[in-house]
């Protein structure tokens, strides 16, 4: 998911004056307990810096799902999410079933941005015509999907994607979606919720998106979470400046739950194909992502700062969701 | 396409015995013009040996349509054919659309045979749910799919194959089949040359065929094509091994038209997870196959035993197919 999605949602989102109810929503969100905050709640003391490193775009290619998986493994990858339509979904829900304690979520899918790889739908064509481009693919980009998405197929689709990955074995312990297009406008977050409400799951949300979707706290239930902020590395930095992220990144990091995403791959001749036609996200940034994360200067960071990672699942058995 | 596959058509097809009508469709096919062969029809003298050397399974992955692209190039591999259903579509297509002289046919695809990495039909599932296996991906065999496969539904998707293709700008010079998946009953057969004759396209059939599908000839009409021997080494063959196949393959070749069919790919990353459960057809088998069709040694070969390559594009102009 990028960055510079969630701080561009406002440019899609019907801005709304900040009703007195959503402003009584937006307390009973960020204090849901009255004596005790989130952190406490998980078992921490409240001042603690709690941090989700999530990975990204599992499912997409052999390439992020060696990466991922490696990620994972050391520790320093807390949670990651799975994208249902892609061919290299075998991959990860073998992966899944043979590690139920693997803190995966689904990365709902709605676009296909690569030029020359690329995927359609769970659901049939036929069923779900506005999420086609004219190649009969998902739209290459967020924007081009909102603008063109019936929220209703939307909402089928998405219904779909959960039950296949449910089929195959995969329990998902929470839901966000890729490239953000289902936060590109109010309809799409409305049928996100409800979605997720029905499946009783966490979605990814970040209480910096509030000032620019005030319709957003109204949405959440009592046991919906949000996190403080997000952390995404943008394409623009370049090698040398990737410690210097992180590390003032998480130097900075507040009491309470962030989320750290982050896009694991290999610098391989497959990713370098699937990001061949395009200039961002691309498979060096990507590979630069997966040795940052998986190094010990990572982990020493996070020790130095005393930053706890927690998982997906965690917060979502103190909210009674499912997949638990 | 399997040699095995095809040798062991006979399993699958209602044994018949020969008839007169047939044994006069046979002779009919087999000398189709009174006075001229195909091989004189095609302008060479009647004892030349014509060869297409063709790459199967282009568009299932990277590796493949790098390997395969590049045997193309060297002019060594005369022809190739796309699958349709798989996420690497986009990329070949963009280069059948940059090189319309390339001869490039449709690998008709109603399997997906690898454990990690799958694919689903062109068609919503709703529409064709025998080709569907349980997890929703078309079938990992030709024999369980030609088990379950209603042929109306097959007909539905091969012809929506055709019109993806060409929707998206690929001009097919001919068809085969995925795995001799089409190849496994005469209910099948008959879908495949219904389909081809509607399209004006030719179909890869061997004469080799007709002893185990005596239906075979009473199927095809007097601008079909059938080669008189398909080559494809097997994955029993090692490494030391290789340069013999071939070479006695070569060497034996009659005159007239003969088909020699490759697997090209890198023993890379991403094939090698492909193919990894699966101990046949694997990533080292196919980078073999590529080094040895895009080798010197090869040239030679086909200089010394007097073999000219061919493609299905000029016997398709010959024959007034469509894709010329």
């Amino acid at each position: 998911m990028k960055l510079k999605t969630l701080i561009a949602i406002s440019a899609y989102i019907v801005i709304a004056t900040t009703t007195a109810t959503s402003q009584t929503q937006v307390s009973r969100v960020l204090s849901h307990a009255p004596t005790k905050t989130l952190v406490e709640r998980l078992g921490y003391p409240a001042d603690t810096k709690l941090l989700i490193v999530h990975a990204d775009d599992l499912g997409m290619a052999h390439s992020i799902n060696r990466a991922s998986i490696k990620g994972l493994e050391t520790g320093l990858v807390s949670s990651a999410s799975i994208m249902i339509p892609c061919s290299w979904l075998p991959e990860i829900a073998a992966y899944a079933r043979s590690h139920p304690d693997a803190d995966l979520g689904l990365h709902l899918t709605l676009t296909s941005e690569w030029g020359l790889y690329r995927w359609g739908p769970v659901l049939g064509k036929e069923q779900v015509p506005s999420l086609l481009d004219r190649d009969g693919y998902l739209y290459l980009t967020e924007t081009e999907a909102a603008a063109h998405i019936d929220p209703k197929e939307a909402e089928a689709e998405i219904r779909a994607q959960i039950a296949r990955a449910r089929a195959l074995g995969i329990q998902p312990t929470h839901l966000d979606s890729h490239m953000g297009t289902l936060y590109q406008n109010q309809a799409l977050f409305e049928t996100l919720f409800r979605v997720a409400h029905d499946n009783k799951l966490l979605i990814r949300v970040s209480k910096e998106w509030f000032a620019t979707a005030p319709f957003l706290p109204s949405l959440m239930g009592p046991d919906d979470v949000a996190v403080n902020t997000i952390i995404s590395i943008e394409p623009s930095v370049t090698a040398d400046g990737w410690s210097k992220f992180y590390g003032d990144a998480i130097k900075n990091l507040q009491p309470g739950i962030t989320e750290m995403i982050v896009h694991l791959a290999y610098d391989d001749e497959e990713m370098k194909g699937v990001t061949s036609a395009h200039p961002n996200w691309g498979s060096e940034w990507r590979q630069r992502d997966f040795q940052f994360v998986t190094s010990e200067a990572f982990r020493k960071l996070l020790k130095d700062n005393n930053v706890k990672l927690v998982t997906w699942r965690e917060v979502g058995k103190l909210m009674k969701k499912a997949g638990q």
